[in-house]
């Protein structure tokens, strides 16, 4: 049997590796547009920061093993261009840009996501850059090298944008930021704290601020934003994501949220046999229950494993995700999972929220810093809906806890309820997120 | 009304505070033998280690504050000696060796636990001393300075001997553990990186050693244990506490595990009308539905809480414990939640188990460590039934996860799915947790 994957990154390789382990007979394709597969991107941040640090250091297995010590097929340099699923074929160009057609009896589509580009007048001098691929992330440590860049410009500052500055300003580059918004979907007390650590850390913020043009401008580049402009040696594009889903769209593929592969929870598309994973496709969200699409590398992962299980004839089903994240930004640890007040709303809930301040550490131990948490809950059903959080540590890994939670369906009561260890070094008697639970409950 | 609580540390103040904050017109009045009220027992390590502190600092709320603030009428150096159930009086004596009698309408019993002091030659001998109250530290603080204490060993290693261990060499002390068995109820693998790291900070530990007489030899202390003496200037008894119940049995209560106070969801013990909370009282263990007795900060706290709230008249219900702890030992947070395997063979499951190693930190991420997971599970149900970690990073809070999934009474395959939010700062991919809840879903 044939089993044909169009992506080699995250969901695609890990798919590719699981089908090989549980059906080791599998003729397993994959063809990967770029010349690199298997790779941390979200590791690009950190690697960009350390010039001594080859951006090769984050592939995490190279292509030959893949070929030659798990016996999958992997073609690189080879972009599928369209699926026939009648015949139950893929058209591609590779690397010599020769056509070539792939048969398959299962297909996974793991295409993943582009970044954005805005459509104005500049976008494609050289130094503006996205990061999405490790080209990217090498081209950008090139860059960096050959211009001796003192100065850069982030137009957005999402995430990406936020894990960036604290690179370049470890490399002591200048970093303006200019963004629409500012973490939207997150608790503004939470935000300001984000914003209070980008001013120590002498990054500019620009909000309320829309990308109009980029021109040259001797040596360097002129942004400029509503109707302000700022010059810098280069420009990271970080505006957000879409999903590639054209090829399947063209395929006749039901498309869900964003424009992501619509999939069952095993991962299959509205056409039997095909499967969508990682970033393109869209999940389940384990709180609504509705379709939407968040593409994270966890899911990537999983989802990918899910298909090769699926395609070896178990029947495996995905529960979704819980729209859990979690950034550095300096000395900061931010973090979320589940449903803003907002999105809460969205979601016909009846939302109410607390957000708390309390200290990392118990009372007269050393070192404690400020945490924060934002809360909330249905005021109807008493369910946890979400939980954001901010501080200088604990917040990492303290947020897995209200995301069993949500994956559990808890009341906040009964959240409140956990026994969750104390140790003077790691946190109050009450942990911060009881005490926002125990507060939450007075206005249910 | 009157509402009479015996014992003014977490338990009692709590319920004492809350009591006020729901009825202001209620009497409350707390009996509490020692002069110290409200302050962080579990600090004490921390304290002891820095001579410049002054052990005063763990101290909350002080007496004063409860008296006029809030309106309690605490009295300290008062220890109630009987309860007569019928006529609602309890007997004490106070600071003057006075006798009194006071009358109640609602009693709490909160007189927590005691050390246990080895029935042997020597004990008594100045310079051995428990650590259990805030006038043990005063005293260990003010022997350490007094006698310039260069040496000392350790009879017992269990949370406070290991905690202390990092207190005193953080003095330059040397430090000898005498322990009898060592990490009891824990996974060898993990109590084998406790070992290591002891040993990398100098801590000598005996292992199935067990305490045989104490004798005074010049400036010294002589420690035998099992045939073998080791001499010191002074030594720490830390082999275990006992509930304090002694008070609670002569009146006729019904006692619990391990002769603590047995109490009902809603801390009333067998007699209606007086209640028990903190180290002295039982409680539900969430896995198993079986009553244990695990005295622990969080419960004493939340437990008088609850003791105010049905005081008042709120029928409210604690669903009990999950055997949640966590500890530092020098440079590792080692953390657990749940049943060991052979606690759940005995309640009764047919547990099956799998040790982890994983890294703190993602691919190529700089700084990562070791961590370690063991996680346990019922292959009848499918349940989970307890997490042990270790580890130099990340343990502490991620501990609270499996927490969560207890009390939710998660199988594995559903914990296995959760969201777990990643970035690489902070861990893998797939967070330590679910690869090993990946691994034990095989065992099942």
């Amino acid at each position: 049997m044939d089993f044909l994957i169009i992506g080699g990154d995250a969901a695609g390789m890990s798919a590719a590796s699981r089908a090989k382990r549980n059906q080791p007979d599998l003729n397993v394709t994959v063809l990967e547009e770029t010349m690199d597969v298997s790779y941390s991107a979200c590791g690009m941040p950190y690697n960009i920061e350390d010039p001594a640090r080859d951006i090769d250091d984050l592939v995490v297995r190279r292509a030959e093993v893949f070929r030659e010590k798990q016996g999958i097929n992997l073609i690189t340099g080879c972009r599928a261009e369209a699926i026939d699923p009648k015949a139950k074929t893929v058209k591609a160009v590779d690397s010599s840009g020769k056509n070539r057609e792939f048969t398959y009896d299962r297909l996974l589509i793991a295409t993943g996501a582009s970044p954005v580009m805005p459509d104005i007048k500049g976008i494609d001098t050289n130094g503006v850059m996205p990061l999405k691929r490790l080209s990217d992330g090498r081209k950008i440590k090139d860059y960096l090298a050959a211009n001796n860049v003192r100065s850069a410009v982030f137009v957005g500052m999402g995430y990406i944008g936020l894990e960036m500055s604290e690179s370049f300003r470890g490399r002591d580059i200048a970093v303006t930021g200019i963004s629409r918004g500012f973490m939207t979907g997150w608790d503004e007390e939470i935000a300001d704290v984000v914003r209070q650590t980008l001013a120590d850390h002498g990054v500019i913020l620009h909000e309320n601020h829309v990308l109009e043009k980029i021109e040259k401008r001797g040596a360097k580049l002129a942004v400029t934003c509503s109707g302000h402009t700022c010059e810098a040696e280069m420009a990271l594009v970080a505006v957000g994501v879409r999903p590639n889903s054209g090829i399947a769209a063209g395929a006749g593929i039901a498309l869900g949220p964003k424009d992501s592969i619509a999939v069952n929870a095993r991962m299959e598309t509205s056409i039997p046999g095909i499967y969508a994973a990682g970033d393109c496709a869209d999940a389940y969200h384990v709180v609504t229950g509705e379709k939407t699409w968040i593409p994270l590398a966890l899911r990537a992962n999983r989802a990918g494993w899910a298909v090769a299980d699926n395609v070896a004839g178990n029947d495996v089903h995905l529960q979704g995700v819980a729209g859990s994240a979690v950034f550095k930004v300096f000395d900061l640890e931010v973090a979320r999972t589940g449903l803003s007040v907002e999105e809460a709303r969205k979601a016909g809930f009846a939302p109410a929220a607390v957000t708390i301040q309390a200290q990392s550490r118990a009372h007269a131990h050393p070192g404690a810093t400020p945490i924060w948490v934002h809360m909330v809950a249905d005021t109807q059903s008493g369910r946890l809906l979400g939980v954001q959080m901010v501080g200088r540590e604990g917040v990492a890994h303290r947020i897995k806890a209200p995301a069993v939670a949500l994956h559990a369906r808890m009341t906040i009561a009964d959240f409140g309820q956990t026994d969750l260890p104390y140790a003077p070094p790691f946190s109050p008697v009450w942990d911060p997120m009881l005490t926002a639970a125990n507060q939450l409950q007075k206005k249910l």
